[in-house]
């Protein structure tokens, strides 16, 4: 909470720079990336620092789920923006890591490994009929995104990868550390998007770096960016409300009595 | 709060009869509505019972700004589904009520008359850009559904007006019985809708009951009604985790420093 009471992110006073160089717009999206990202949320610390109980971190991984189960279709649209074949090679490895290839499970699947570990069943994981509206409007207005705008907002979309490694490292550790029914089995899906994410998140910013050639393209990479934080901070802020808070949506998981 | 501790809307069991005639499929909808309407959500009982302060209820009527002026884009995509020119004249006097027409200057006018009159400013209020990110996911999954579902969903998405005259209702008593910076002259939004809503309704609830012809169809009504049931109870949920709570998003409207 801030003096005035109302809680807000970290305050960094916005960069004044006009965006007109790559270099600039470099520094305006790691300043996004700051002050927006999830990793600020008050429900993340809860999660790492062992505050939640059993259901909560249910309901964190239930939800989660779905954000995860979207991806490939979002990277699938993302693909088919592009006419160049390089690009959609490039871009192709994304959807493989979610869904997997012959010998390899996927983030997807890994992802139900967590689910499993936490007593959810598979089936109704897998409907998503339990989760937070608010997470459902979330993640389709990310397929949504990369559909409706330019393809370059599409891809920059992708770029809180940037900031994803040192929120996982997080939470691999502080979740092993607190929680009893959390073991490194059922953490394989963050122990693995630790390289992934490096190596998707370098792609992603040297793209944008060379293809936003005007202050306009470079303003656009950056409300893409902003946007995206947005889609992650509303999971954290719908979490919160209905399982901190206590004030479940109608419809929504309810621990104990759900899943 | 319930006994577990975890708040959900008012429970009444769902009824368990098979969706085989119009009577059964209407009987739903009215359960739908009185389980997860949004005048159940704790937002709305501080709103009626005057226990916002002026900075709450300006965030409110911002927020419900982006969704009032999204709707006549929302019914222009509805009307665009309609091969038969009868449905569509119909339809548009939605888009009328909203846009205004030489004479009347429509509901979204009467909107801004209500956020003027709290202060707000009309440049920052049109510009959206202060609402809460979970506002604009709600709102824009509402335009998506009616193009992306069937023109038969897209009505029935409408549905949600059965149960708004009795919200207007209140809601009018309410904000003028207390609070100070509320007078008729600004609620003028509310008592046209009183009888627009009432019509409108009656033609949607019309429409479903003859169209919807097998129980698929009834449930696919029932469905989207109760997803526009979520579109309008994220709006409450994200206004109380803010500014009940106090914890704004980043970017998000902060009262008395923005607006």
């Amino acid at each position: 909470m801030s003096a005035t009471g109302i809680y807000t992110a970290e305050i960094i006073p916005e960069p004044q720079e006009p965006l007109d160089s790559p270099e600039a717009m470099e520094r305006r999206l790691r300043w996004i990336g700051a002050t927006r990202y999830h990793s600020l949320h008050p429900f993340h610390h809860l999660l790492h620092g062992g505050k939640l109980n059993k259901g909560q971190v249910q309901a964190w991984a239930l939800n989660r789920y779905a954000y995860q189960s979207i991806i490939p279709i979002k990277d699938a649209v993302v693909l088919s923006r592009f006419r160049d074949r390089e690009t959609r090679l490039e871009w192709r490895h994304r959807i493989e890591d979610h869904d997997g290839i012959a010998g390899d499970e996927g983030g997807i699947e890994r992802w139900l490994v967590l689910t499993d570990g936490l007593g959810l069943s598979r089936d109704y994981v897998e409907s998503t009929r339990g989760i937070l509206p608010a997470t459902r409007f979330a993640v389709e207005a990310y397929v949504h995104f990369v559909r409706d705008r330019s393809p370059l907002e599409a891809i920059a979309s992708s770029l809180t990868e940037l900031f994803a490694p040192n929120i996982h490292r997080e939470r691999i550790a502080g979740m092993l550390k607190h929680y009893d029914f959390i073991n490194p089995d059922v953490m394989v899906y963050f122990s693995r998007r630790l390289n992934q994410a490096t190596r998707d998140a370098e792609f992603a910013l040297k793209y944008c770096l060379e293809h936003a050639k005007t202050p306009e393209q470079r303003q656009q990479v950056c409300d893409a960016l902003a946007f995206k934080t947005d889609v992650l901070w509303v999971q954290q802020d719908a979490l919160y409300q209905a399982y901190v808070n206590g004030m479940v949506p109608p419809g929504a998981f309810v621990p104990g009595r759900d899943g």
